[in-house]
């Protein structure tokens, strides 16, 4: 899946790859994408089979890792609404897709989601999803639920309405869909709905939180990672920004925008709802990775999700009923002062508040975050979480913005500058118990690659000029780097060959938001575009070229 | 220089990766190039500096090979007419540049030759020399000698008049232009050409050969190589078809196409000319390679040069006075039954003539020759010619071709098909002395790589799947292979890096005529285009994705 199990906590169990062999480690074999986006995507590895889906446009390609060079198995190419690429915010991108009963699932920036016989790539169903005339897209990868494909929405810089939808794994047909704004019968907001904070209680929240109709156009798009407990039966994930960027047009909390929500798979109906950002200011979509484990607090082990939030602090939530147990800041934030715990609000800064015509100098993190999409890991044989961020701050001024459907309703201009210090990028590792990091890495350009950790206590990431980084789980020190064609904004995964060793996988091939400045998609006037970065990243240019590849590493054997 | 040296061995004299170590070789670093078109090019490496020009765009970037992971250095991205990318045939490839002196020389797709300083990058010069508007574009890597850039243009299924010409290696100023049609004053033949042969002997033949005009739209393009002989002080280079393919369009001779010109590179003046192919039928272009070696005739040795030619045999020339010495078929010919040693010309098999409305099967080898564009590579240390090629046979129907200005002007219909046996490639080691083969590998795809041979007696190609192959220079025996994320139709070169080791680099990234299936450009109308290649290759498709990729190769110095 994904993220490798429903935990998310993309650890490998394989441990042949270690601190003493990796030095050897080398390129078994690559495949290119046919595509000059940025490779966001994770591969996925089943029955012997490596399949992944490309940016953009999103083919899916299997190929057959039985056979020297793993040559194509099948491919599936896909044609798309050609305006897709155009609403698309921040470049074109795909983030995966996942494995169950046979089938691969993945969705289209287009807007439909897909079924394929993972033995032929033959497709089994395809359902539109979206109005791409709307400005409407899908770039999440899919996760499956007890027969049920959970995907959700992006485009919440359009003037879109967000929402996670459950259909049939075997056919398609949609089972129910969860909006993040509007009336509670649409948010799927029922009577079991036990929100631990008090200021999350009450009826229609996703209405009376918003100006008159505000929430149709208000976002709290889906576009990142869904988790699962199987005991408690309940998924967890985050919706994005409100919109517009310009709060002042939005009045209220603006909810459920920016919130962690659980909820029942097989219903849909909400358990409860943390909203992280209410009446978010700075684009701190609540989209980023929950990590679920049993840790101690306090001497006593309780379930606990972990989630680092754009907003620049790592909230540890009780995921059975939505206590925030602590937030403390992963990096350098000034927007906020810290997480008022009883009420679960973040404590803003008022010299960091922007106002319509105002300019905002030095806001800490960015509409990027501290930490953007892509994902953490953690190894349950450290007890660290390593997560791959920024490091970035931003110019600030709001502008009118105005709704018309499939268009940008922004409202803001925003300049993103390297943060203190200089480096734009850092490595933390995080300890969850100690709620402090263990070590960190700086890195010169900001991190938009997932990270993927193993047994073998090896950490794996990229940067955006192409370095494939392995790290010592217990200590962050640099053990091997390999330099891919393109910069790395894709997530690393391990798998076990048909030989029995192991070998890493990641996508190379730069762009997203972050790199947009080289993979395309440059609109001047698109503050939520690549511009944005321009600030923080108009050296990537002179350090990397677009084009993706997949890249497999294995320790050779002859040697 | 483009072919290693001016005899166009493209052999290395570096031996550190031979076959006792060969099975160890493993990717030391990558470059994406950015681009999805066929990678034709050969990387330039000059004070420790690799420099590479991308097949459409065409960007250049210098990678600094003293760096870890050799980061880009310097790149220039150039603006291009977008009607170049429409009017070229077969796929937008570049062939790569040449240094000389500090700078870096290349050409690009809409007819500029352009001068770079190596060593920033910085624009000296850019003079245009095509009007694209007609059809007339570059894809040649230009060959600098005594100051002089060589250049010529593509573009023979345009209706095109083909040329080449010399600039101010300092100012880019024009200094000759040699046509291959028309008058001799515009073909550059004065008193001095003395033709080894009757047949080509007289006065304006590119004019007289033609029905009135048709020299003017008559194609014999230079989008090949040139080799120097700085002894003699002539260089040697082959011209293209006579246009249309329909040659009953144009009775006659239709000189000087498909000719290998002799001529003084401080005036163009032409020494001798050899027309391989007089009324070429089939697309049976001149553009190949000439290798200049000094070998045993009957026991004396004589300064030759060797061209291995569409048409399917090899010949061996005196360089000196255009003699051909012998020409025999290193592949699977049925078009011709042999070349008349008397007269220079080939002896047409006439149930393999095409005529307007008719239909001949099995035309062996196609319009892409027994070997197309790709070069061989010579070692003194076997005395063998390495060659990959292809051994595809077509279909051909000829109709009306009609001339207008910057449009295909061809009048054939071609499909092609695999030659017999079934496999549609080889690689042969060719004697020059026994004037045979020596060995050769089938390969199940057409070749479309070069060859590069090294003084660790391995030879170095790559396929259109994506391998790319060491091969023992004695016996072929294959010693090593890796697979690349994309077909292969780039040169293969090895070069010594800042820490002394050899490196083996190939550009990977399908395309050109044989993979724009792959690649794009393909057009149902456009018989020159992919379509005529999809009989031969239409499971390319499943076998390889586009996508260009720079590899470098080392042996790891840790193992």
């Amino acid at each position: 899946m994904p993220a490798k199990n429903y935990a998310a906590t993309r650890f490998s169990s394989l441990d042949r790859i270690n601190g003493g062999n990796v030095k050897d480690l080398a390129v078994a074999f690559t495949f290119a994408t046919g595509t000059v986006h940025g490779e966001e995507g994770a591969p996925t590895v089943v029955t012997n089979t490596l399949i992944l889906v490309t940016s953009y446009p999103n083919n899916v390609f299997a190929l057959d890792l039985t056979k020297p060079g793993a040559p194509l198995k099948w491919s599936y190419v896909t044609r798309q609404q050609a305006a897709a690429q155009g609403v698309a915010c921040c470049d074109v991108v795909n983030r995966g897709g996942a494995y169950d009963g046979g089938r691969f699932y993945f969705n289209t920036l287009d807007g439909s989601a897909v079924a394929l016989d993972a033995a032929t790539g033959k497709q089994l169903w395809r359902t539109q999803l979206t109005d791409i005339n709307k400005g409407e897209t899908i770039t999440m990868a899919p996760l499956v639920v007890k027969g049920k494909v959970l995907v959700g929405d992006s485009g919440g810089e359009m003037g879109v309405q967000g929402w996670l939808t459950a259909l049939d794994a075997a056919s398609g047909r949609q089972l129910w869909r969860a909006y993040a704004t509007g009336p509670d019968k649409d948010v799927l907001i029922g009577p079991d709905f036990h929100p631990f904070y008090a200021g999350e209680q009450g009826h229609d929240l996703g209405v009376s939180t918003w100006p008159p109709e505000a929430w149709r156009t208000g976002g709290g798009t889906m576009w990142g990672w869904i988790a699962y407990d199987p005991d408690l039966n309940l998924i967890y994930y985050g919706t994005a920004n409100p919109g517009p960027w310009n709060h002042e047009q939005r009045p209220g909390d603006n909810k459920w925008t920016t919130t962690i929500f659980a909820r029942d798979p097989d219903t849909g109906a909400a358990k409860w709802g943390d909203q992280l950002n209410p009446h978010d200011e700075h684009d701190y979509d609540g989209i980023n990775e929950q990590i679920l484990l049993d840790v101690p607090v306090d001497g006593k082990m309780r379930k606990v999700l972990l989630h680092p939030d754009r907003n620049g602090h790592l909230y540890e939530i009780d995921r059975t009923n939505g206590e925030i147990i602590s937030a403390n800041p992963y990096g350098y934030v000034n927007s906020t002062t810290g997480i008022d715990l009883k009420t679960g609000r973040p404590i803003i800064n008022p010299a960091k508040e922007t106002k319509l015509g105002a300019v905002v100098h030095d806001i800490c993190p960015t509409a990027s975050g501290t930490k953007d999409w892509n994902p953490s890991a953690y190894s349950p044989r450290t007890g660290l979480l390593y997560i791959p961020h920024e490091k970035l701050c931003m110019y600030r001024e709001n502008v009118q913005g105005n709704y018309p459907s499939g268009t940008r309703f922004v409202g803001a201009n925003v300049v993103m500058k390297p943060g203190p210090g200089g480096n734009r990028g850092e490595f933390t590792a995080w300890d969850p118990v100690r709620q402090t990091a263990a070590w960190n890495i700086k890195e010169d350009l900001p991190l938009w690659s997932g990270a993927l950790v193993t047994a073998g206590d090896l950490v794996f990431y990229g940067t955006m000029d192409g370095w494939f980084k392995a790290v010592d789980a217990a200590t962050g020190a640099l053990k091997w780097q390999f330099h891919t064609g393109s910069g790395i904004v894709g997530q690393p995964i391990a798998y076990r060959g048909p030989d029995g060793n192991e070998y890493v996988a990641v996508l190379s091939g730069v762009g997203g938001w972050a790199g947009a400045i080289v993979s395309g998609n440059l609109n001047p006037r698109d503050p939520t575009g690549a511009l944005g970065f321009v600030g923080a990243t108009a050296d990537l240019k002179s350090k990397t070229t677009a084009g993706g590849t997949l890249y497999v590493f294995a320790i050779p054997q002859h040697s």
